[in-house]
């Protein structure tokens, strides 16, 4: 099986892969792999150079293209334990995400995220998993500003621990493009969920027990995956 | 909100959770506290002494009673790197589930469990997201010795990552216990699947893009507790 790699700057693959394939995995030159570029395209390249920075690839061969079938965003707040946040990144795009929108909410307890780190994260998932597709993950934001830039997906919804009996299973709709809000440790504040809902937001059940919310943000993307089927 | 503690000797807490009492809750004699028994009573109670390994109590109220209502027993291999086996536990045991078997199979990169570590996070968790019943660590045993322990269980699937249509929320009935068999790094030997099918085991999918095994493992948990409501 060739040893895949993700490259957004072909024929060259760039930094933290290209050291990763030469130390790690002992690639030299004349070798063939997989490349893919994150945006539905897997090829076959052979490497051509291997510099410190950078490997050069030649011969590169479009092997297979597939569409993005991922209709899922999250917006989530970063938990005080940047782990648990990087937990969720890497298990969301295992399941299958599209995007993944970090917030600042009134009891978020971070006030920055690794994005680099993230996106490794997400990068290292996507090729274990098989997937074409790169999710994106979009810089520390906040609650009023995702909301805004979220208005146009069909379908929105907002989770959090009140007695709430609509459960997302019920009304979600197979065919559209759907964001979830996953409230931070403590939950959103009574103005967040009234602005989400003054914007469209329907306001929904993860079940009984409590979740962390790296755990919900990990349920609701699972749930989605099986409600794709 | 009172603190909340697990003890399976009331009217003792031993161990672990009154040493966490006392040093990081800072629990005094006098304090009214809250306990769980595992086994679905809550209970009220006052610190009457608390000692180096033990916190006695008196004034012991039940103060709520459930039966337990989870129906999934799920066997997991552990992984290479045993964090991803703790998160597994965590989340599993955040979602709702009744028993964990960890397993050896043919390919199985570890050969033990540190069962006292993995009880405490699953003390952790239900006293977390509140719920009222210890799901059961059984101890590594081998694939067939697990697979001959939950022959009684009336609905029993075995998840990996060949081509295979079945879906388990397609086949799943609502109201009887479940065993999934989540497969190791490596997945199932076609003997290991065999011999599960030989016993009623329905082989089944769990999805698309390949999971790890932990992602698999919280992602069938995560499934069972949309399909319970």
């Amino acid at each position: 099986m060739l040893k895949r790699f993700y490259s957004n700057t072909l024929p060259l693959i760039l930094d933290a892969d290209s050291r990763h394939a030469a130390k790690t995995l002992r690639c030299k030159e004349g070798d063939k792999i997989e490349v893919i570029d994150g945006q539905g395209k897997l090829f076959e390249a052979i490497i051509a150079h291997i510099g410190r920075n950078e490997i050069q690839l030649n011969d590169i061969k479009l092997i297979q293209e597939v569409t993005n079938v991922q209709l899922l965003s999250i917006a989530i707040a970063p938990t005080k334990n940047p782990s648990r946040l990087e937990w969720f990144v890497e298990k969301a795009t295992e399941l299958g995400i599209k995007n993944i929108y970090p917030i600042q909410t009134k009891r978020t307890e971070k006030s920055s995220v690794k994005e680099e780190r993230l996106n490794n994260i997400i990068i290292s998932a996507i090729k274990q998993s098989k997937q074409l597709y790169l999710p994106t993950l979009f810089p520390l934001q906040s609650f009023e500003e995702v909301i805004r830039q979220t208005q146009s997906i069909s379908q929105k919804f907002i989770a959090y621990c009140a007695d709430n009996p609509v459960r997302l299973q019920n009304i979600f709709q197979n065919d559209k493009e759907v964001i979830v809000f996953i409230g931070p440790e403590g939950d959103f504040t009574t103005d967040e969920i009234l602005l989400a809902q003054q914007n469209g937001f329907v306001p929904i059940s993860l079940g009984n027990s409590i979740l962390r919310t790296e755990t919900a943000g990990v349920y609701v993307t699972g749930l989605i995956r099986m409600l794709l089927g």
